[in-house]
């Protein structure tokens, strides 16, 4: 089969650029409306992108941050939020992001291994350290721990949660009535787990789902978080502003993987892009200037204050001048650099990085008709830079309504999308191989060497 | 308005009773079908219920527990299990049972908020302190916490998700895209939180519901058990095999409700109920002989070792002679009374007791017609021993149809149930007030003394 473009759709309620709520199509109240979330959930299916992805914050993101903003200071857990849209979809994929630092790994499988059996195998788990400190203050911390010591507990907490998920072989229920066997004692495995970390006894009390277990993302983009997604992860998240930046991280991830013994085809990257679509170049450029006049100053300065660490003092500072150092943080080390290296090599003043960023935080902007849009995507794709695309529409609903209806049929003219669902779960619809049981494996290796 | 019974159901999708799945009317994957609980789901709604429970275990079940049985080795996370129901259902409530022994309150506090918001106001939590060694072992803990360890922790773990849940009063939100002001910073209150189990700052990032916070619901009985519910519970499941024992444990949880300032009548009292109902007593009768004809005698021995702390040895035992006696565990202490209570007022050999508790595991076991059903549910509702009831089907779907067919048009004739849902959201249907947020108390307390 020809080799196609996978797709993401990055789609918090209340909207991805900062000052998305205050655009005139916007939904207010779309991040505590679970009836906006669906809307969303639908139109997503409807441009047949492979999963809706969520990220997380375990604490009020005022202003900044990621996943912060005003408009998303309340909202949804993810996962139970999935777990409602799942019955009312039919191939999505939900990616939920959950964090290593502040859940224990049994809650952690269990939780995505519930919602990967209630959507019949639709749903992916983004791993993230949480590099927030005001996460930290809300779980027992007086202090951030340090980014080394958060992915070395990520790192085994991913291990634990693979572990219980082949709690269950996958034909271990026999459910006789009439003898009263209701599964075979083999076929359950005990986790045994004693770490540094963790120590967890298992079985998990959850069963695998029909794509075997959840998906597993990643989206760190520092050594650790390369070392922990080449090692691990099977769709990997990244925000990169150039082709070469792009291509040299996908290249040093396969080449990785590959040497963890890995099939580098199931490892797939996945920029984000944040498309501003118009019917023509000059709509598009409207577009986006329409939604940067809704910036509010003080949004745009906690916006890069949250995403450069916290530590950038901005009073009394110039906006109209350049990004003043800060010192480095504990938080998320690689987005910190990637924003200076926007600002230094556009030459922006403090003003024109927040404008800029305000929208994809880091990943690439693009500003132009479906055919440019689709040109950029083809080009990254087909140039060792990306296997697929995670799509951050500016403004919701409109600016996704714009991508499904403008750029999706570009894509599928050029043979680089799909027109239908390959399969019904997340692996099938992103080609990843399902997941024999571990225990399986050894066992059939047993029988074979007899 | 007159008192009514409320009712609570209770359907692990495999079945309460040990060997329901062996019933010809049984689905055997219940517990895995996500399909099936929408069914029982929708029944329960076009029953009236106030609810869907669900107990809750933190490791797989072999046999034994409360919550345990062959047929439940593996299944849904409860809150990830109820959030995808919720927008199949409109009226139902949904209370999920969570740990505050093995979770995070920020994080419990979160994903109850995050249903209860999703589902319209619809959520209530069990809250438990997890009585089971094997759940210990699979959350970094050698042995098993002691019982008056986990219930220190435990109302901690409650008090720091009550003041998570008042994080944003409910007028905060003001949304003018004209302004740019999306909410009134005086309205959201961090949590600041610093005791002897946990330290937590907020707020957190979930605003409150239509009803302005989940219900609280628990279920202990111990001495440790009744002080935390009288001090924070609004529903209390409670197991009696006798009137006056439900009599005692009535009028003691209302004077203590009473004398921490509370009002009785919104700390309600329903007592389990497993029903076996026929249109005649010999048909219920038949129904109950024929359930216990399919356990197999490991299952109930498996189970009655589980009720009673896992320290009871019958190898070797006559299972037609009595009960021997067992050393007491940090496990779930009124349980294993309770059990021994039931063993010695009966004089029952150890196999005429697991037959008996294999299906309500220590509450009240009833076989009769719907009228001799609905006596003794007025009964006890009528003389202070019950405000509703907590019904356990022994098998499903059949014995929920039963119990919805025959037994509530019964109790609907003599007008102590609802013919129609009184609201949308758990406590109008319960009769429990809105919890005004305890911010806006004091500020409504402040505006008035000015």
């Amino acid at each position: 089969m020809t080799r196609q473009i996978k797709l993401g759709a990055f789609l918090p309620g209340g909207g991805q650029h900062v000052a998305a709520w205050r655009h005139p199509d916007s939904v207010a109240d779309g991040a505590t409306s679970f009836e906006f979330h669906v809307k969303l959930a639908q139109t997503a299916e409807r441009g047949l992108f492979d999963a809706y992805f969520l990220a997380d914050g375990l604490a009020v993101a005022f202003g900044g941050g990621m996943e912060g903003g005003n408009a998303k200071v309340a909202g949804f857990e993810p996962v139970t939020l999935f777990s409602a849209l799942a019955p009312l979809t039919k191939n999505l994929g939900f990616i939920a992001t959950a964090s290593t630092s502040y859940e224990e790994p049994y809650n952690t499988a269990r939780k995505f291994a519930s919602l990967d059996l209630i959507s019949g195998g639709r749903a992916g788990w983004n791993v993230v350290t949480t590099g927030s400190a005001a996460a930290a203050y809300n779980f027992n911390h007086a202090e951030q721990p340090p980014h080394a010591q958060r992915y070395a507990r990520g790192g085994e907490h991913v291990d634990v949660v693979l572990k219980l998920w082949d709690s269950f072989e996958d034909d271990v229920f026999i459910r006789d009535k009439q003898s009263g066997v209701f599964f075979d004692t083999a076929g359950v495995h005990p986790t045994d787990h004693v770490g540094e970390h963790f120590q967890v006894k298992g079985p998990l009390n959850v069963s695998r789902s029909p794509q075997g277990h959840p998906v597993v993302v990643q989206a760190g983009q520092s050594e650790d978080g390369r070392a922990l997604a080449a090692a691990t992860a099977e769709v990997i998240f990244t925000a990169h502003q150039r082709l070469d930046t792009a291509q040299e991280f996908y290249r040093d991830i396969k080449a990785r993987a590959a040497a963890n013994g890995r099939n580098p085809d199931h490892v797939l990257i996945m920029p984000g892009v944040s498309p501003f679509v118009g019917r023509t170049e000059e709509e598009a450029r409207e577009k986006y200037d329409r939604l940067t006049s809704y910036i509010l100053e003080e949004d745009g300065i906690a916006l890069l204050n949250g995403l450069t660490g916290g530590t950038l003092d901005l009073k009394g500072v110039d906006l109209d001048g350049p990004l003043p150092s800060a010192p480095p943080t504990e938080g998320m080390k690689s987005r910190q650099t990637l924003i200076r290296q926007i600002a230094d090599e556009n030459n922006f003043t403090i003003r024109e990085l927040y404008q800029w960023i305000a929208s994809a935080r880091g990943h690439y902007t693009i500003i132009g008709t479906p055919v440019q849009i689709a040109d950029m995507l083809q080009e990254w794709f087909e140039n060792e830079a990306a296997d697929g695309f995670n799509i951050l529409p500016p403004w919701l609903p409109t600016a996704l309504d714009d991508f499904v209806d403008l750029v999706i049929p570009e894509l599928q003219r050029r043979g680089l999308f799909r027109t239908a669902y390959e399969g019904t779960t997340l692996r099938e619809n992103l080609g990843l191989p399902f997941p024999i049981n571990r225990h399986s494996v050894a066992r059939y290796a047993a029988q074979a060497a007899e």
